[in-house]
């Protein structure tokens, strides 16, 4: 098998943990096998992931993907294979879906993710209306795309139990909005299924909860491959109760940005890494890389500016900050054109669609990229994440392999935070 | 979506049939999902397509295909992810399989074909070993393929009911070898599962077995659509007792061949096409295209020359004939440099995977091409078959996903036809 273009942010020769991974692609498989056995995977999840050479690991698990427009076109049919076994296990006995998206109306880009999403879910064989939270949305409005596709949002219809688009009634509600407004009431105790469930949403999620599980999946999996478990899992610790407008609950942070510092350091010298260790500091309820810090030393914590301060407090939707995640930060030794690029691994049910590169020009790579400015190279995954050849150490998919394994690490985690917030809160039981 | 390289066989703007199934997306796909439901299909598929403008149908469905050399390279990300969910469901606790190929060790395509068929399942997470038939293969025999691959063939070892090559214990018994010798000892009564089942092979399958169950599901089909079955479904009767050398039971073939010939003569006047009907007598077991013969008057099959006679009686490994098939011909008007074409579609469980044109130079768009001098053109599915849009019928999607769907209603019927010979006879059962 050739490859037939080849476009990787990373040059030179593959790391031992690459190495490590593609030669135990039988056992990873069997392994990853055995799991979806006993978890069942989110209907589609993104995951970013650093890559420091020496360490690859998530940094960010999306549960409502809202890049689907940036995945090189050749792999739509990827998508439409892997989304038609979604739909299998979702709805076997119905065709219906009402996708409901981001109230972002004038971003593009976000508008071209939602009709390549509702083309991916026609081509596997389901009829897609996509419902729209907007209250301006009063009768369907059709949407010329730039790149020429068109999109109809129409008014969602709340009657008893059931949800619908001008009467009609999909088995199945999908969506790619993430609820970090809160849990629109016309969403609530539906009849239908809604996927992702509604604890997936913003409100209820916290992304302690899922590197938590992520912590354990990662130590299983380091056993099995008898590999050391931080290679894949930055440490990270959480703080329940910040106020930075009123400067309250610094000290949490403050402790445990030295600890993790520290704990980094330490591997850094096991591993014979000469840079500064970092952590970043984020909300642990949120989105779209706004309330998030590069920090080096402890005392940056203590002496933020005002702007720093506002910056933290609010998160997209105007949610407010008060818990935080503070994780070891991994440098990304990925760039194309001198540009600072993180791998982001696209999946539907538990099976790698594609990917893209996020690259900036104005960040660093020990700074968050999903910041204003960004781009995406859709190219940059030329040959997908499954087709690993052992024999040539050279040979490109072999780095995306071990994307998609650690990616899909972070897709069994998500499964198992929402078995487990399921359990704890469900907005959707709670009235 | 755009696609990348056009390469159809055939021009022209579609027929009615491919605007009808293109139409009829949503109903097809959750027509096929129901059926899935209810039945499991084959671990693997190729089946062959004529394609006439007005008629789309199946000729001959093969359950152990030995063309995934022909295919294009780009499609193997999504053979990867078909064989993950066959495998799934085969041995979804283990991790090793024994790859029976024919015992064509000269044939340089063929082997080819099992090299890229164990990359696939390697890709999967299978360990796979291919463990040979053949008596002189008595170590392991590693074959440098001319596309400078390699295939290491090893001796099979029975111990008690379990299959092994030197020691590995696999948990399935994966068949690329249709059985045309007879079923081997070795092969009988295994503790493994054996896919294809034994019962798949050509000492228990008929042809006519398989397009009665064809018949059903395209009329089931076709009511689902509301077109005429006809349009998909080719006429066909079967004579159980012929001996070509002795002459005897041609009255059956003669007679069936002239009432099927009025059939067709019939609907060609209602579809007003102007070609002369036809019909194709083949061995009702076997493949490889040997006894197969275009008959246009009923007075041919009185008058068959010696080597006309020698030709029909014997087909691969010496096998006998004594059951023919009577099957309405479909004309090709599909071409590739002027040669006629006729499409191959492969599938891996239940989902199209990719396919190539058959193409042969010396034969006639009413002569089966299956024969000495074909040729393979694997860059015609330039786009898979899953990505149609019915907002452009020029896209050539549009075309390849007729393809799928008559494909996948072949394999349908194999998966009905297995089930049903599984009950009437199985040689693993019979000792």
């Amino acid at each position: 098998m050739t490859v037939p273009r080849l476009n990787t942010a990373l040059a030179g020769p593959p790391a031992d943990l690459e190495r490590e991974l593609l030669a135990s692609t039988a056992t990873i498989e069997h392994w990853l096998r055995s799991k979806w056995q006993d978890h069942a995977a989110p209907f589609y999840c993104s995951v970013d992931l650093r890559n420091s050479g020496v360490k690859l690991a998530p940094v960010d698990t999306n549960l409502f993907p809202g890049g689907f427009n940036n995945m090189n076109p050749d792999f739509h049919p990827l998508c439409v294979q892997a989304a038609m076994t979604a739909i299998e296990k979702i709805c076997p006995d119905a065709r219906g879906a009402v996708l409901i998206p981001e109230n972002h109306t004038r971003n593009q880009f976000y508008l071209q993710n939602v009709a390549v999403l509702q083309t991916i879910l026609r081509h596997a064989g389901l009829d897609v209306r996509v419902g729209s939270l907007l209250r301006d949305i009063t009768a369907p409005t059709e949407i010329k795309l730039a790149n020429g596709a068109r999109l109809t949002l129409e008014p969602l219809e709340r009657r008893d139990n059931r949800l619908m688009v001008d009467g009609f009634d999909p088995c199945v509600v999908l969506l790619n909005n993430d609820l970090s407004a809160g849990t629109p009431e016309i969403l609530m105790n539906l009849e239908q299924a809604v996927l992702p469930p509604l604890h997936a949403g913003w409100t209820v999620r916290r992304k302690s909860n899922h590197f938590q599980a992520y912590r354990e999946v990662a130590e299983e999996f380091a056993q099995a491959l008898e590999i050391d478990p931080w290679l894949i899992n930055p440490y990270f610790e959480r703080c329940g109760r910040i106020n930075f407008q009123d400067r309250k609950g610094e000290e949490c942070l403050e402790g445990y940005v030295a600890e993790i510092l520290e704990d980094v350091r330490e591997k850094y010298r096991e591993y014979g890494i000469k840079e500064q260790p970092f952590v970043i500091i984020k909300a642990d309820a949120g989105t779209y890389g706004m309330g998030i810090m590069t920090v080096k030393d402890p005392s940056e914590v203590r002496d933020l500016n005002r702007n720093q301060r506002k910056k933290m407090a609010v998160v997209k939707e105007g949610l407010e900050v008060h818990e935080v995640m503070v994780q070891e930060g991994v440098y990304t030794f990925e760039s194309m054109d001198d540009a600072a690029a993180e791998p982001v691994v696209y999946m539907i049910d538990h099976f790698v669609v594609g990917g893209f590169h996020r690259v900036h020009t104005e960040r660093g790579k020990d700074q968050n990229l999903n910041a204003p400015g960004m781009q995406f190279k859709p190219l940059a995954f030329a040959a997908p994440c499954s087709s690993p050849n052992p024999d040539d150490p050279d040979c490109p998919p072999n780095r995306f392999y071990a994307y998609g394994v650690v990616a899909r690490l972070a897709l069994l985690a998500a499964a198992i935070e929402l078995e487990v917030s399921l359990e704890d809160e469900s907005p959707s039981r709670e009235t």
